[in-house]
């Protein structure tokens, strides 16, 4: 993914940079990408032309920035609700629960990454792809270490993991307000599957 | 979902509703929704706006239409390959295949589906929420007859069976001209997590 932007180099420069990112998440994820102009995003961010070209290249260019950004967000916040944990079952969990507390309080991200879709088929693949390939890389590790079964394919074992923490956050994401002790069930159903079907 | 259309009544009429479906389908799943106006399709499709409107009372019924359509015939093609088997585990395995098989064929029904998020939330919410509710329904009768473990929550089950599904589906979906041998493979490895995790 060729990355068009450039980050801010002042204070208000930054604010600028800012604007443009919090207008585009909203109009992409209210309206789409195909729907939305450049023209719409710095009306809303009240930014001039001129000033959305000196960070991004076009359109595209912003909609790469913002779907990098969250998918650096989801595995920054797996990271942070993993660290220190060192068996797989342990880790899964938490990275679970980290991915749907995520997407509760991010509710577009699923709509940014599901758009791509109409943006670039090949920008949905390379996203799950990637997602898919360190999974397994994770995977491997601990099964080399007798924590998982030994008889599964590990890149379908990735996206049937994606698969669950995907549809276990709509399940989620479908109730009215949800709260954490919401998610704090789904996950614990979730790794009764797991534990049984996945780990020794 | 109030159906805004209207079946042709002869020959010439259903011709020319085809026509209408299947330009549809074609502009939706290529462009998106919101980029796509009546216009667009009746010059795809060849036929006049006021055949149109004999037909379908928007653009939105049209959606409606042929999300109602996919719908129907994953609900029929796994029907159709369930018929006869009486265990879940069994009815699991070849609902399973009959999806992925089905998505290989019409590639588009993801796009249809979750485009609905730029549609109209509702429908997105709506689709999922049925077809879980069928889930429960049908897991139901099978744990009374103790086929499956009766210490997790069926919702949470439900869901974690869509996106196994959807998920496994894109895996397949991302290969270059997947055969059915890749379908079995998949189906296979999932059955595995699925036996243990899932079913007495």
């Amino acid at each position: 993914m060729k990355k068009n932007f450039r980050r801010a180099k002042t204070k208000v420069g930054e604010k600028s940079f800012n604007k443009i990112i919090k207008a585009g998440k909203i109009l992409f994820a209210e309206s789409g990408y195909h729907s939305t102009s450049i023209n719409d995003i710095i009306a809303k961010a009240k930014v001039a032309v001129g000033t959305y070209y000196i960070y991004f290249n076009s359109k595209l260019a912003l909609y790469h920035y913002l779907l990098d950004e969250y998918q650096d967000k989801i595995r920054e916040s797996a990271r942070e609700a993993t660290k220190g944990l060192t068996s797989r079952k342990d880790i899964e969990r938490a990275g679970l629960k980290a991915f749907i507390m995520y997407v509760i309080k991010e509710p577009l991200a699923y709509k940014l990454i599901w758009e791509s879709l109409f943006v670039n088929e090949k920008i949905f693949k390379d996203y799950y792809q990637s997602f898919s390939e360190s999974y397994v890389e994770n995977l491997q590790k601990h099964l080399d270490k007798g924590e998982l079964r030994d008889d599964i394919d590990l890149e379908t074992v990735s996206f049937i993991l994606m698969g669950i923490a995907n549809f276990v956050g709509l399940q989620i994401l479908f109730k009215d307000n949800p709260q954490e002790t919401d998610v704090d069930f789904v996950v614990n159903e979730t790794m009764k599957l797991l534990n049984r079907g996945l780990f020794n």
